[in-house]
């Protein structure tokens, strides 16, 4: 037994299903004003970042979340100039955005403070120094609060929040209500993203209410979902705009804007890549066709 | 406390990365001749076969599973009348087939008469009486060599078998030796299915070389994955014959056959499920590039 | 990795430390009005029984807390003609007493009926037939109100329940005031024993503060300890009286007692036994005249 | 589910028992010429030292497995001048052999060198200087070759290694050839004490095996027992000697013995704790009495 690991990150998918990693290392163990912060070296993912016991990103496949997040929206967008980011601390999704040769400017607004922190000197790969670039204005405050008082309207809104647990405000952030005024903040022909959770079978009703609910305010909403083994299975996002379709675009319409746009080599997204993350499997499809739920401030929704 | 679980199953993904769900009941725990059997029952995913402790299927997504094995290959011929199943105990691979109109004749081998026995009695759902049909075959014997003395030639042979371990024979099915001789039991425009194992990038290796040497002895080889909650994440396979290509049919091209050949309906499989499948994301593309590993029988690939 | 158990049993023992055992087959899993209750097979304890997801006993090692809570009050009195047992619903504290030839009666009052029907079904070695003997009176309703109401006193009463968890009101039987009610319950000479939970460093509060609440009620009191496998390490009881002292017995003189008084052999308790549960270690000592707590009505103590 | 640990180390006590503890940081992870060494600090048990996954000693009740190793010999001795340590790399037990103000002169033999420089570093506690002491003489190699060839003899001979592994050396020092030779190294009255693993009933086998054996070489073998919470329960050790009993000092001698030789207070031995650990409950001292095994070189018992 000499060679077996024997110390383990455990994570709950749900009260009946755990993932565990082993650890090498517990680099950061602390906690901001906000969240539990927590930063562990795996065998299997590299460094991770934990926050209230959730995984939110690993060195090995944030790639993939980062770049389903933001590229979906920026490619479908015909010139994406102004990107409004809600959370994001880590930096990854503004390294993401950043890449795009069109950006002018990028508002990123986060409450915690002590994520980036933490993240710029534990984990440098996720920013690569993204917050010094001229063109973005970081600011640590409530983002839902920031955009109600804004007069600025954006091209490109990205969500990038842990899902709504009981225990935080985040939830605000998955309702009818904020969708309603998000509609407002978008520029013509813009469009807002956001991750949805988990899709996995036992637990894809975040999913599909996000996206149910999304639709009260926009014209086009288009979930699709990515594989994200650090985080135990596929995982959802979704893109909303009133007018302009991410599934309308061939995989050489993508590459083609792709290499205009973005010069730095990307991983995991390309044409293809896009082609198969819209194509959501027919049980999923079917399931997202019966069930109505929207989510309100009234009536909120609470992954586990 | 109270309501936590306290009863688990654990499945090691990798000696660093463990699967846990929580289980009801421990309907079964034997061994046959040749393996470990277990039938649990959970709340995650219903009843669940394991076999030598690792899950073989579940009957909250099976369906994905026998689904994608089977379809793709079937809707790519143009008339599959003859099918070969090596493997299969379940029941479930062959109830898929059977699914299928125009097929005439099935033979199915595998070397377990206890599997079939035990699914029979605890998950009558997998094979839905498929034993039953008329159409079938059904020997327990090994798969190679009966396939190595017969004289018939089949219009597709489905390999429905465990990964390859290390303590078991299985592994010579997973070798170039082995796929030489298959592509002489197929008829002109016969094709081969098979599941290749995890393509979690932490453990994908076993998926790459599978079709790295399937290509030694077909001229299309066709990768595609499909997302399994049970078993952790996405699951590979890879179809294989001299001139057919499932990627070069349309979602519309697709659905046509389905209607015209399968009258009961699908739950998993239709038209832009099979295109989501074989659109592989970047990063497993640029690896399937870089990694030259072909398995044979004096180097052969175990997975853990 | 064959040969290992794919399937365990799980005890937090404290919120940082937790107990696994494999599981090879769950039994029983219900409820009752009261409690979950489960009845698992394990390689390393037999059958357990749990309730409310706690192990209550295990066919190994059941005998040393039985033979331990049982005997020590039983031998410190010079003729224990009649016991009240509150709880002791598996059967076997009964066993124990009835193994004394000097009882003439037995009252025991187990508010949950369920418990002992499934133990009889699936642990009938702990019972052993106890609840057809002549001299058993039981009864299923709440052993503090039969207690306080009931005029009849007894010579040993042996409280037999489930730690005091918030959410059962079992807490009101580990207070002073329950403690002061049964000192007139007791004959002349008459003893109450009971177990008050882990001694282990970790979590030895509870053991102190029931055996410092016991001595606001009674002149003697004697905690002592004993090691029960399944139960993670230590486990401690106490004994109480206003004249006897369970310490000042030689082995020799238990063991003449025992000779004439039970013929069946035991297999945990004799003389040399009793001096080792007495000789409580140095630190724990010292912590016991350190630790002041007293349980209260108001200022009840509840385990993990 | 915010509060609940989210990273835990788990030890197989047997191949069906595990004991996890949930960890706060990982201190040091390496690996030396003979094992793999980690320090962790735990919520349970303050900085624990594992060697080769096995947990050695925690700060918090490392104090009971060192004096329960050393003080009975010790204080068994009329006058004990001369001590051998073999391992002990932690410097523990070197602290509670230099406690005696009769010892003149300790050697000990650790054959890694890494062991004492990681504890240094990390448990200070353990060693808290011993190793300046002028009376040690400190070297770093096989401990029973350095025993074959000395002409020395010892009053006390302390053997703490860890248990028998089948992948280690030190099975070695666990058997009738090596017991034969030790006896040789004693002066007239000496005592030699060992550890001698786990007494839970699922696991007893080495510790009576282990008394067996020396009863083949010493005139008289006194097993004895004490409660190590991060053990995960009760753990076994051994006096043996030519003529020397600690059994037959009363609780009231040792404690005059510790009063006038050993100056620091002690925490967990005593009078009443010593008797308490030679008092061995009836079924494992029957068990003693049916178990005839001795271990030889050529039948080695290998502990899990």
């Amino acid at each position: 037994m000499k060679e077996m690991p024997t110390n383990w990150f455990w994570e709950y998918v749900t009260p009946h299903l755990i993932q565990q990693f082993s650890i090498s290392d517990i680099l950061y163990s602390g906690k901001s004003e906000f969240q539990s912060i927590q930063v562990i070296d795996t065998p299997s993912f590299g460094k991770c970042l934990i926050l209230d016991g959730k995984i939110q990103c690993s060195e090995a496949d944030e790639f993939i979340y980062h770049e389903s997040l933001v590229h979906p929206p920026m490619i479908t967008h015909p010139q994406p100039e102004t990107v409004f980011i809600a959370g994001g601390g880590e930096g990854a999704t503004l390294r993401e955005v950043l890449a795009h040769s069109t950006v002018k400017r990028v508002v990123m607004v986060d409450i915690d403070k002590k994520v980036p922190d933490i993240c710029k000197r534990f984990l440098p790969s996720l920013g690569q120094g993204s917050f010094e670039d001229s063109r973005v204005e970081l600011l640590h405050t409530d983002a839902m609060k920031y955009l109600d008082e804004t007069q600025e309207k954006f091209d490109v809104i990205i969500i990038d929040l842990t899902e709504p647990l009981e225990e935080s405000p985040a939830y605000l952030l998955y309702t009818q209500e904020f969708y309603q005024g998000l509609k407002e903040k978008l520029t013509q022909d813009g469009l807002v993203a956001l991750q949805s959770g988990s899709t996995s079978m036992v637990i894809s009703l975040g999913f599909i209410a996000v996206a149910n609910t999304l639709r009260t305010a926009f014209s086009v909403v288009a979930p699709y979902q990515a594989e994200i083994p650090s985080f135990g299975g596929t995982w959802g996002f979704a893109v909303a705009s009133q007018n302009l379709d991410p599934r309308e675009l061939s995989p050489e319409e993508v590459d083609r804007r792709l290499s205009r746009r973005v010069s730095k080599p990307l991983r995991f997204y390309d044409g293809l890549t896009h082609r198969g993350m819209f194509s959501i499997p027919k049980y999923l499809r079917e399931e997202m066709a019966r069930e109505k739920r929207i989510i309100t401030k009234d009536q909120p929704l609470f992954t586990y």
